[in-house]
């Protein structure tokens, strides 16, 4: 928990830095708001029992419940509607813990609803990655793999997909990040049903990924450029890659035509920080913008509030944090234990002068804890401390409370010069540990 | 959000004081480690619907997932384990907004479990929850009622009740917060079968309230000590209010005969704090020991870990300092915005030098802002400063641009001297902001 909190600190701090104010909804929606937003993946769906009342299930993810708040609550006045949410989801899937796959996860959102121009909120949400991502200290590094729905649908009309099967060919396209091309082209013909000459087509756009050249590139192509949801799709993302020049992202972003994201409410650019390396983690954050969804939950697609979002993978980001700190190469501030001063009495227990001065601590806003004992040995209460790391012991015995001194001791440092620890006076107990502890 | 958060804030830095670590356990228990642990209340737990494997249920409270945990997980060694978990609680109940009742509520639980001695946990428990109530600077005073399972049934022993009618005739005497003497003790004979003589000898009893006199009272009446778990009781009252002299929490104290608890796993001391005058939230926290609870989960009722814990009524806390917050006495510090700075362009739109003056504060830790239009309305800019109150906006033109400088103008003060704010070097901006903010 240590480790999470440390995970979750970070990101909120950052989300905060953005000015994103938090919003909280409930663990459970009505069951018809989840229905149709997620594909084949709606079978993984919690619901509750019938007990009378609404039928509700758990949320599966935090963007269709934002959506419906948004929905619910979201008047033209707050047109700058920038929200965090840390909080748990559920899916009724296979777990695998080592990959960070569980029931019950969280998930960190950051969203930015609202009718703004073109790509200024979107190459925020991607700063607010690349920061987050950074300031998290990942043992490995990433890529945020970036594509644009409108430029992969132009593609595929232009390579002879019919309209109706865009989604469906879009849903192989997305299995590259896992199969070799010559198994997701074989499936394209065999399964698709598209003509070899079509899948070849596809073939040559979805291969690619590179920088700003490779957007050049594809604004020369006549072909292209002709469809204009390709070229509206170019157009945002070369916006976009010159906007990421300020924020200083561009160096992390790989346009990758091959990415496809399987959920079905994604209007206009996608993304996904994907890991280096072997490491079984894969996508560590992923998102895109949104802009049809909230009309949709309105039942009046004309009314569109259009929203850009990303999302953290907290878990796979934990698994990777757990392993360095296991290892002990973590953040060493990262420790399980809060308090800072361990109450000692030597000789009789003394357990109301312990109290009273773990009162003393508490009161200046020092963490402190003695011994539930009213009479505790010696080495139990040294190997609380050692156990726990806790940095400084403050000790008592009969003498020292007959002379009104305290001594203390750094409980971190072994070196046997500091004896019995420092002796001072009763009255300067509190300044002393601060004074320590601020070292 | 904001005035939750601070809520959140200030319990988990009390907590955290007394050396408390955080777990965190499922929304989810399986249905069977929940039944037979809350009473008549059973009634109100959400089950998940049967989509095969487990059966499983969202959690009622967080004392019976924490017994669950301690019984999975609690090693002798773990001999002091202080916990504290902030999480979502389910109970299907008619809600009740302004009385903070919900279907869905947090709990802010404190516990401590272990064998430890007599009353030294039990007086932190109690020194907890005066500090935090305290620090919350709640708008009405408060009483932490006290009472003790074992005192009571002596009590009720001693009056004759049969030992197999207890635990109904306790939940009888629970009303009393609610309902006239009168009432109850017509109750007592005409619903629970008492003799009239019998119900009068509780009456005399459980009428009776107040400090360590009230216990002293008891304690020398030689037919209440000649109960042995009367006797006992009323010895650990006095220990706890003889270590509570330290933690000076013994004002807040009112020994109360009439406090039950309807809750079964309860057999120490019992708890509640209570909020004066008629302000419709009453009880605010609440809490006891309950020393069986894990050994009951373990199917090993020899394996004791006893636990005393303390649960915060966070949804009653939150409308009485809502309430406030509205009438705008509130805490000043608690804003709905986290922004501090608002990046303005007057003139031309600027978009990308706005971006990179965000970038640079950012970048020093500065929650920084700006409108998301490459042409935004100087008064649209001024107006998102009013309405999320944020305190600087720095300016920028194409003057300024040329002449290397930024304007800072201090947002909260509508004094005109200021002007059109301070000019100085682009370079100094990030230092002139942190000395602003510092302020």
């Amino acid at each position: 928990m240590a480790v999470r909190q440390h995970i979750f600190d970070t990101i909120t701090q950052i989300f905060r830095r953005h000015g994103a104010v938090t919003i909280d909804t409930p663990v459970m929606e009505l069951t018809e708001i989840l229905a149709g937003k997620y594909g084949e993946d709606s079978k993984l769906i919690y619901d509750l029992a019938d007990q009378g009342g609404e039928q509700c299930s758990l949320r599966y993810d935090l963007t269709v419940p934002f959506a419906r708040y948004m929905a619910m609550h979201g008047k033209p006045s707050q047109y700058q509607c920038k929200r965090y949410q840390l909080a748990k989801v559920y899916r009724r899937d296979q777990p695998a813990m080592t990959k960070g796959r569980l029931r019950e996860f969280y998930q960190c959102d950051f969203d930015i609803a609202g009718q703004y121009d073109l790509m200024i909120p979107d190459t925020e949400i991607l700063c607010v990655l690349k920061e987050t991502l950074d300031s998290l200290q990942l043992p490995v590094d990433y890529d945020i793999k970036l594509n644009h729905r409108q430029l992969l649908d132009g593609v595929f009309r232009v390579a002879g997909v019919a309209p109706d099967a865009v989604r469906a060919v879009s849903s192989t396209i997305d299995k590259l990040d896992k199969q070799p091309w010559t198994e997701v082209h074989y499936e394209l013909m065999h399964e698709r049903g598209l003509d070899k000459n079509v899948a070849d087509r596809i073939g040559h756009y979805v291969q690619q990924n590179g920088d700003a050249q490779l957007l050049q590139k594809l604004a020369d192509e006549p072909t292209l450029m002709a469809n204009p949801q390709a070229s509206q799709g170019i157009r945002e993302l070369q916006l976009l890659m010159d906007y990421g020049e300020v924020f200083d992202i561009r160096d992390k972003i790989k346009v990758d035509l091959s990415l496809a994201r399987g959920l079905d409410y994604y209007t206009g650019i996608i993304y996904e920080a994907v890991t280096h390396g072997t490491h079984g983690v894969g996508s560590i954050a992923a998102g895109g913008r949104y802009d049809d969804l909230v009309g949709m939950l309105l039942n009046k697609p004309n009314k569109k509030i259009p929203c850009v979002g990303v999302s953290i993978g907290v878990e796979r980001i934990f698994s990777l944090l757990m392993e360095m700190h296991q290892q002990g190469h973590s953040d060493s501030s990262i420790r399980g234990s809060p308090t800072q001063v361990y109450v000692i009495s030597v000789g009789d227990g003394l357990v109301k002068q312990r109290m009273q001065i773990a009162k003393e601590l508490w009161d200046a806003g020092i963490a402190a804890s003695y011994m539930y004992k009213s009479k505790p040995k010696l080495e139990k209460q040294w190997a609380v401390c050692d156990r726990e790391a806790i940095p400084l012991a403050v000790i008592i015995g009969q003498d020292e409370l007959d002379q009104g001194v305290v001594r203390i001791k750094d409980m971190s440092n072994k070196d046997e010069a500091q004896g019995k620890g420092q002796t001072l006076p009763r009255s300067g107990m509190v300044s002393a540990v601060l004074d320590r502890l601020s070292r």
